[in-house]
């Protein structure tokens, strides 16, 4: 006997096209993986698509999209073969996934692709992204998993609302590459409606009543209502919850920042809580103007500046006035780095030459004597993420490993690579939604500053030279 | 302007008797309170007993109960009047509490008590709990806020299973102060039964069409279903997610433990990442034969033992074995001492003694130079809390401050009380829900150890000798 919380998940998206079910599925995984929860997706149009390459004169995502109306009946027939066939692989590859193995199917569908470079062993959550309008065909799902001592957990978007329907055609399907070879946008929106009413025929919501068994949570209208049915276990839980904090619409932005150039900087030491440097206070000054000219024009809401309870990024923050509004945050503190906390690269490197190259070795998972990771870190800045994902218009002036983990969030970086990703000082990141991901741009506000990034050398092995270990630390005074 | 997510709330429970709001109005009050949210109970019930002191045949906990049925027209009047009255001084109350001022009505019903000594300068949240059955008084409620600049939130219990609304007739209502001049059980149970009937006629449930406009959370068969609608704001999301985690129903038991003695504990040090002393090893050895013999019988479930990262709590349960399991979360590790981990309280207030009396002065809120509060603890627990709140059988193997922040939120403890809670080593702490608390039982496993337990000294002020300092320092070697 496994008890739920602990089973594999297979999350079985619900809903008509154009509900923003890719969409969901893309940020949940993200989100999951992120938090170390092993996530796949398996989308059915990936399969489909592979399967129809050579009949090129199919233009929607799924199978179905002319298994009705004018299609003669064994071209009807031969759409539904195609679509089982597509729902099988992809249910077999999910089924694999959480089985730590790869099945036959797999091998044959290169469709089935792992988010952005996580190479789990094996899954604890696969994500099913297709329509599943028919309540037979989710009950099969349904007894797949109790056969195979899965959790079967379903997630609907539901929208009754016409133009948020019109806004995700417009959006996110026509510029898809589901209609790459179509030139006439209006055309190929129309074709999408078609689509849309044809499944409508069949749908079946999932309901109250009837499925109440089943857990599920139901999105309403974008979040404007939820119904949650059943939940069962710590994901699920948390599965629910990142589904009610997550805003969608236009509008919302983000920046990212790290602190104005410290003393620390200057001197190449790490951690400590030293003020900021004359060049980091001019930064804070440019900073702070920079603020106002982005709202100058009243056209844009204030921001809300966060910065973290360390004396170097709240000065940062210290010459930013009304009407933008500050908070200081403990969780954006930086990474406690324990023994080495104050340490210059090459104490460390002097003091703790084995912990030093394991550092290398695996940056995600190590863990600073009497110190933090960035695996902790990325449990501290939890909450962090959370709030972000309901608000627009925020400022974060954090650190350098918090930039990483909550930048890596934002760009579905796998784990080994997020403390790598290069954040450099005196230097606003913009973040802004577009279709399935995140849009990063660096803007550089033109003071100078110390650059503090140090690469993965070549040689990681305990036994290297302190020579070979700093070879790739950057110049201080 | 006040953007939604900062406004005071008004937390409005809506649901026929027997529903458990007293219990979800105590719980997430507690809860709020726990995390720093300022939050108050204001119950009509409170309220029309004080006003109905003088008139002692009235038997209900709320005016409604003669209102209709056998009651002459003139007594019936006199009741809706008194309901109208205790209303709008649990609203007035409410808002002077919101507002941070006393108003005339409080001064007159002390019925309005603060959760359990909480000391509240000006709330952040107030909660009614009464049945709010009729959508006109939810609407007047709604506009008292839209005035106030507040944000209304209603939180509906909603039961149509006849054995969940049973068991709580009997399990609470009857054995509740609203009936102790009753003698005959059955005939309070029937009373009540008879008192719930006559509100139903009344009760128009929140109607996700016809309330659409509302921020609510209504709660179907305690937990088994959850309508979520139009959430605005921090708060009310995670009063959202926490009432989604809290599991009801009996066979709930909760274990916490510190650590068996460790060869810091005997030094008199604190912090650190000692081993366990001898007499701390055989505390483990008898820590697991405990665990076995609890659930010799196969009558009760294995039990899910949660460490620290920290040696001596991995070693005082490392003899427990499977069916039991073991899970190590970070976010258990003591409270950082920062600059004093390691030192004696002889160290500590040699070379830090203001350190040390600002300490004593305000120990919920003191953070230790490169270390953390109280406070800070309390938000590294949240999710601990969170995930006890969905478990049952859970030993938790921690260390004094984390059982502190723990057991104050169990016992309701306020802030200032938290840090000073005595939580004895070799000492298990069994904690049982009961009505609308938790009983604590204290079960020594008679194994040898040193106290720990420093109070408050009577001298908290920084200009204090250091043998003021050190009057209640336990004793050690």
């Amino acid at each position: 006997y496994v008890p739920e919380g602990v089973k594999p998940i297979i999350i079985v998206l619900v809903g008509l096209p154009a509900r923003g079910k890719t969409y969901i599925s893309k940020k949940l995984t993200r989100y999951l993986n992120w938090v170390g929860v092993s996530t796949k997706v398996f989308s059915i149009g990936d399969y489909t698509r592979r399967q129809t390459a050579a009949t090129p004169a199919s233009g929607g995502s799924q199978p179905e999209v002319s298994t009705e109306g004018g299609a003669k009946p064994d071209e009807a027939e031969e759409f539904n073969r195609l679509r089982d066939l597509c729902a099988q692989l992809a249910l077999q590859d999910a089924t694999a996934y959480l089985r730590g193995g790869v099945s036959a199917a797999s091998s044959s569908s290169a469709a089935a692709v792992a988010p952005a470079g996580q190479l789990a062993t094996f899954g604890e959550v696969a994500v099913l992204d297709a329509t599943h309008g028919s309540r037979t065909r989710r009950l099969a799902i349904l007894e797949h998993c109790a056969a195979a001592g899965f959790s079967a957990f379903f997630v609907e978007s539901y929208c009754d609302s016409e133009a948020i329907v019109e806004a995700n055609i417009m959006d996110v399907k026509v510029s898809n590459s589901n209609f790459r070879d179509c030139t006439d946008k209006e055309a190929a929106a129309q074709e999408f409606r078609e689509r849309i009413r044809k499944h409508e025929a069949e749908y079946q919501p999932l309901d109250a009543t009837v499925d109440g068994q089943l857990s599920f949570v139901k999105i309403i209208n974008q979040g404007e209502r939820f119904i949650i049915n059943r939940l069962r276990g710590n994901i699920q839980s948390r599965v629910a919850y990142y589904l009610m904090n997550v805003k969608v619409g236009p509008g919302r932005c983000i920046y990212l920042v790290r602190h104005g150039e410290s003393m620390f900087n200057v001197l190449g030491r790490i951690g400590g809580d030293a003020d900021l440097s004359e060049r980091g206070r001019l930064f804070a000054k440019r900073l702070a103007e920079w603020v106002d000219e982005r709202t100058g024009d009243q056209s844009r809401p204030p921001l809300r500046v966060w910065t973290s309870h360390m004396r170097r990024t709240v000065q940062t923050a210290a010459f930013i006035r009304s009407p933008h509004t500050l908070e200081h945050w403990k969780a954006l503190n930086e990474i406690d780095a324990g023994v080495c906390e104050g340490l210059t690269y090459e104490e460390i490197a002097e003091r703790f030459p084995v912990e030093f190259a394991n550092r290398d070795k695996d940056k995600f998972n190590y863990r600073y004597p009497g110190g933090e990771s960035y695996s902790d870190l990325v449990a501290r800045l939890e909450p962090v993420i959370m709030e972000l994902e309901r608000q627009s218009h925020v400022l974060v002036v954090c650190h350098q490993a918090v930039a990483r983990c909550l930048l890596g969030y934002f760009m579905d970086k796998k784990h080994s690579d997020l403390p790598h990703i290069r954040i450099p000082l005196h230097t606003l990141i913009r973040l802004t939604p577009v279709a399935y991901g995140c849009l990063v741009e660096h803007i550089s506000l033109n003071v100078p500053c110390v650059d503090t990034h140090r690469s993965q050398p070549l040689n990681i092995d305990a036994t290297r030279t302190a020579q070979e270990a700093l070879s790739t630390i950057p110049s201080h005074y």
